[in-house]
């Protein structure tokens, strides 16, 4: 049972998968992925943390694209990304895992996982972001909009660099979730079904 | 509790649609929607079937919308479209109800509903169809995916032309299910088990 969530920032989609990861039992993946990565290359979870997600010059993307199947290339940047693709496929290897970000949807594309997005309109994103405090506490709402939309297209476009298919495009996922309007402890037992279910026939 | 359900033609929305009114003791409406507006308009089913979903000439529909609040219009095609949502309203201030189809969605756009959008990719569309012998038994694969994808274009349309939000945009549904890899009978607990607790909350 692999689950991968790709999720809008803001939208409570990490929060999804952790308490996923806790209902049903399984090992649960995000920056855990970055520690394994800076263990492997020796390189600052800082420095990882600004490639593995955020995107850099689509120039190297595009070149690791080709590379991606072959064997360590010298430019750091790459070097990351390689070996992001290694560990993502080792974490799915061993199966029962949750996954966020990352792109773990595209990397695990031969995998029998259940991929899910999750988004949510403006309003909430800003919502959820204001009750991280500690992280927000001196953004205005202005500022805190301006960032999920940075964030968000970032997203879009490391993901589209690295695959054909469109980040939060439905086609896509087996299942999307708008977190608008709900409190995410009230939909993990019904996500959880769904789920279990999924997986008995696939 | 007011369940919408949209859905590709061929992605088992009527069914998921049927099976959850069942799951949940709901009232189920699709073409009872039909039957309902040729008892008040005297017209025939055949004749409203072809307006009521399939999308007429654009024009009529733009001529409509300005009309929608207002009195009865001469135009019959006008008349069905009023009346479909009159009684869409009608059926949804009852509550606990499945509307399936004609963009109740939309319709509904006030009240407290939550919006499904079914979706499947085309190879599992067409193996849906097939099933229903009846319908499609002396269709080629080609020509029924030629039906599919004539019906969802209408569809899209229709709903394009009533209203601003684009039809089948996940960000205008509550929870968007691909049915591409599952059997509907799967996932009717699970998504009753969603429902529910959504409407505990909203």
């Amino acid at each position: 049972m692999v689950i991968t969530i790709s999720r809008e920032f803001g939208s409570g989609g990490r929060e999804i998968g952790k308490r996923l990861a806790d209902a049903l039992g399984l090992a649960y993946y995000d920056s855990e992925i970055i520690t394994m990565i800076a263990k492997e290359t020796g390189m600052s979870e800082e420095y990882i943390k600004n490639i593995s997600e955020k995107g850099v010059y689509p120039y190297t993307f595009h070149f690791a694209k080709s590379f991606l199947n072959s064997s360590p290339v010298p430019n750091s940047q790459i070097e990351v990304f390689v070996k992001q693709n290694k560990i993502i496929k080792e974490i799915a290897q061993k199966g029962n895992c949750v996954i966020v970000g990352r792109a773990a949807n595209i990397i695990l594309k031969e995998y029998n996982t259940i991929d899910l997005f999750i988004y949510a309109d403006m309003k909430s994103k800003i919502e959820r972001c204001k009750l991280k405090a500690d992280e927000n506490e001196n953004l205005t709402e202005k500022e805190i909009e301006k960032k999920i939309i940075e964030i968000n297209k970032n997203r879009k476009k490391f993901h589209n660099i690295i695959s054909n298919e469109e980040w939060g495009k439905k086609e896509n996922y087996d299942l999307c979730v708008n977190t608008s309007s709900i409190d995410i402890k009230d939909i993990i037992s019904p996500l959880k079904n769904y789920i279990e279910n999924w997986f008995r026939r696939n």
